[in-house]
């Protein structure tokens, strides 16, 4: 631990590094570093207790940057600290791992990607979180911009901490007054900002954000807090340097290098001092090695819903692993992972109804050892999709479940049918996207996206169907199931969820106009093996009528077109193309033309070669 | 005006309504409504100023039924004021306008889509905004839920609410304790709620929400009032109902048609009292007719940003038309609409980092008859994503722009890449998605963007790029621009912003190698002309190297391949299909395989017939 004066001596390092680091890439943000110099050089070289050898250490107290625009001052400190051995001047080059933002990818010593604001906090808490529910004693720390706190995200994951009593949590805010084009929307006004925090359950320090002393002293009053503590702390952007402090115009800019001298001129240039960076506090947990889950008995051809099957089978891996967690935003009887709670209520985290502060938690949770899925209606994971696009880049692996997708909900109408969750859930980098049809398919899906990396979304519609698989059937990624084939097919009928069961009746319908067709279950629309599901194609007619519940754009057929293209298959997709209606899930089937009967129809005019 | 007692009659007839309509329908949220039955009763029958007869009148008071999911309520508000003559009983079926949540498709009476929590306010700041923009004096009215509260979004509306001082806009929070599946984090702590509005400047009263007197006085003091006016109305959920009022397990749950009667029984059934609805106040506005906007001069060949040039578009329009807002979320300075700041800043709303409640208030802005332009980086929308869903099933026309689309950004990071906001604006029902290449296209863009309806999008890239078009140059939705074509040409070369230029390399490379080809510039991604641009590359070889700076899924690729299946056209897709990292645009366009050398080299080995 380092005495104050040396804390003010690695603020200067910080600062200077910070400066140089960002005039040697010619971008970035050296003004959003020095406003933090002091609190950064403070919780990293007095307050944090980790060990800069083992980052992963599970004890290690966590820091996140939530404002990740000061990435150059966080290396500069994990450099210091001995964490990583980079070269500083090597920020935002293409060979190198220290980003324009951070990213766990490139640096594993940091644990999620941050960039986009007002998330880091939710992660915070999910750390903090993984610390209760792991019995270790590490403290989690998240440092906020002050304009950032503009988003509601962060209120989110505000009144979560308070209600889960996280007083292992701090947020500090970096109240610099300055935003990216001018002043924020309450500039100094610390008070406001400390109103707004105890409303939410934290308890505050307000202080000068510059002052070590004053950094320390609020440091200990969090650590002894009964809840969770919110360090407002005034700063100055730009501090240290007088042409940048407090100034407009200087976001995001980097010293010119013929200004860099006249920059560092100002800044004290001292070694820095030896320090001890405090030990980790070793818990004495052990985690119980996980078990074989118990396989849900399902009877052939009864109805079940496949959410009710994802929260059985959730709940049954909960029950024999620990590091299991289900978190849901305040649907737990509609999406079934309710089943968790009543199983193992220690591995059940209500998230109340705040989207995105559920997909941040998570991802806190996971980066810390946990295997979380988080389920709300589908419609509404559109609301969190910039987190979920955030622990895609943080390369983290978390499973997602959307309830509820599709018209065939039914009477609630629009607003609660997730019909882009397919679109949004593929278009992330190496997500998984997976569509069961039956309680069978859906508990092995869940087993399998418990082991899988990456993000792993499975979407369920609202209705029961059908048991069709048994315990023998398996559904590894990329591939699809054969429901229906025969030598004389003429067309294959392809759906997934709601639709393959429209398949099924329409291969009825042809088969007594004499026209056979084979049936695929498309359970995983992304990865998709395409090669195998070509042969397939060619095998029975060379022509897919393929129905999906999801907007055309971004959905399976379009996924099919582009996997097939070139294959010489032609591919007739049948999707929702409209604002939905209320009413009963067969009427809006059939009125956005996605059941048996246009599947039926389409099929047959195909093969006559209409279109 | 009512009398306390007539509005005591109006709540039963709304009680006995709602039960009835939702146990015809065999579904919706009867105790939702009960809970909220004086609200809705003091609100249309005393308080809000409207013309039943015209419920488009731009005088009239504005009701946002945040709590979608109590429509019967506002359904038999509407058929008593007179404003709608539907069948109440009709509720939720699919020939009826009375959908199980409010859809302004159905029935323009309401003007906004809700259904998706927590969104409301955003649209109330808006149509407040509107007034004070007009320079009217309606009022906005939102009705909240608590469990609703958990979104932070309504705390981004809050925040913007009292820094634009919106003293025209009134919250009024249904407190029935009962969230879906039990009790919402605050439960019936009133307090807590006062405490978070004023702590983000709303003056509030705490209120029984089932007295009449109470609420007709809490409303009073909101008209008076210099700020934004919270009422925060402790109710009981299915208040009325013995076997209902303040009990779990009844969210979401009609009343069985056996038990009707014993419900109605509990409420007191008395006629609909002669109530004259107050008038709205006819104020003396008058619109000034847009005049046509000066064209901004481009002088070929010059690079400009699109970014730029959609500022120096939008502010050419805003000077000429004054229902033209430009609403940016802290980032003016790199979207440029800070250009309608400069020339009209009244035309400008700085919404901060909220990027939700920036499309919430947009949409509110919309539907009270101003032209909206919403801008933030493209990757920065994906937080805003059910907003814009939700506008999306309003029927609603607004634009909104993407900036720093793509790797080509460089330095940053992936974090600040937009890279799958093609997938999510083409995935909403009615979008249009415009990706300009040049200033010249961007400025005819934008201009139509302003009269087309529905959402649109303008996705711009960072990079300067050269002029290419001329004020002669028309850019229709769903058409394509020829930049190369010749009668030899063995393939086409498609793209898009920046890759349209990667193109236009790619196609001076192979002509070097001996290769014609033709550039077809994808300025307009949704609609899209299939048979006019399948033409077209048959003219010109059958096969197709399209490149874009976006994720594969969803993408241009995709929907090329979707809309020219089975038309014989060969297409190769290079997207971006990694987690990018930092670096120099030039570079990562490389790396990611998506500039001008790749698209040479693939067509190359296309036309070698190897892939």
């Amino acid at each position: 631990m380092a005495t104050v004066k040396e804390l003010k001596e690695i603020a200067n390092v910080l600062r200077r590094d910070s400066i140089k680091m960002t005039t040697a890439a010619g971008s970035g943000h050296p003004t959003s570093c020095l406003s933090a110099a002091e609190i950064m050089a403070t919780l990293f070289f007095s307050e944090m207790r980790f060990d800069p050898k083992n980052m992963q250490n599970p004890d290690n107290d966590e820091f996140v940057l939530s404002k990740g625009h000061a990435a150059p001052i966080l290396y500069s400190c994990l450099y210091h600290a001995g964490a990583i051995k980079d070269d500083l001047l090597s920020l935002r080059k293409l060979d190198s791992r220290l980003e324009g933002h951070p990213m766990p990818g490139s640096l594993s010593a940091v644990k999620v990607a941050t960039g986009s604001l007002g998330q880091g906090l939710s992660v915070g808490v999910g750390m903090a979180l993984a610390a209760k529910k792991h019995g270790r004693n590490f403290r989690a720390y998240v440092l906020l911009g002050d304009s950032e706190t503009a988003e509601g995200s962060v209120y989110e994951a505000m009144q979560l901490a308070s209600f889960y009593r996280l007083n292992n949590l701090t947020a500090i805010v970096d109240v610099n007054r300055l935003g990216q084009r001018g002043e924020t929307m309450l500039g100094h006004n610390t008070k406001v900002y400390e109103e707004r925090f105890t409303a939410f359950g934290f308890e505050t320090a307000v202080i000068d954000g510059h002052s070590v002393e004053e950094i320390l002293s609020a440091l200990e009053k969090a650590r002894n807090s009964e809840k969770p503590f919110a360090i407002i702390a005034k700063t100055f952007k730009g501090k240290g340097v007088s042409f940048l402090e407090n100034r407009d115009n200087y976001h995001g800019k980097p010293v010119p290098k013929e200004e860099l001298e006249k920059a560092l001129a100002e800044i004290p240039e001292n070694a820095f001092p030896k320090i001890e960076i405090r030990k980790p506090e070793k818990s004495a947990v052990k985690a119980k090695p996980a078990a074989a889950a118990k396989l849900t008995k399902y009877e052939s051809g009864k109805e079940v819903a496949t959410r009710k099957a994802y929260g059985n089978a959730l709940a049954a891996l909960a029950m024999t692993d620990e590091t299991v967690i289900a978190v849901d935003a305040e649907v737990s009887n509609s999406t079934y992972s309710e089943e968790v709670k009543k199983a193992r209520p220690g591995q059940f985290v209500e998230a109340f109804i705040g989207e995105q502060n559920m997909i941040g938690m998570a991802l806190g949770l996971s980066v810390k050892g946990f295997k979380t899925f988080s389920s709300t209606f589908a419609a509404f994971l559109s609301r969190a999709h910039d987190q979920i696009r955030m622990a895609a880049l943080s390369g983290a692996s978390l499973t997602i479940s959307g309830s509820h997708a599709g018209v065939s909900i039914g009477e609630d109408g629009a607003s609660q049918m997730g019909l882009e969750d397919i679109a949004l859930f593929r278009a992330l980098p190496e997500s998984k996207v997976f569509y069961p049809s039956d309680a069978v398919s859906t508990e092995k899906i869940v087993r399998l996206a418990s082991r899988l990396s990456g993000i792993k979304y499975i979407r369920t519609p609202r209705a029961a169907t059908p048991v069709i698989y048994s315990e023998k059937d398996d559904f590894p990624p990329g591939e699809f199931k054969v429901l229906k084939e025969s030598g004389k097919d003429k067309v294959v009928l392809a759906g997934a969820g709601i639709t393959l069961f429209e398949a099924l009746k329409a291969h009825e319908i042809l088969k007594g106009k004499g026209i056979p067709a084979a049936v695929a279950d498309l359970y995983c629309v992304k990865p998709f093996n395409a090669e195998k599901f070509s042969a397939f194609v060619k095998k029975h007619g060379g022509k897919i009528v393929v129905a999906e519940d999801h907007y055309a754009e971004g959905g399976i057929g379009e996924m099919l077109s582009s996997a097939l293209q070139g294959k010489g298959i032609e591919i007739f997709s049948l999707a929702v193309r409209e604002i939905p209606h209320s009413g009963k899930p067969d009427e809006l089937l059939h009125k956005c033309g996605i059941d048996s009967e246009k599947i039926a129809i389409t099929a047959k005019k195909t093969l006559e070669g209409k279109k």
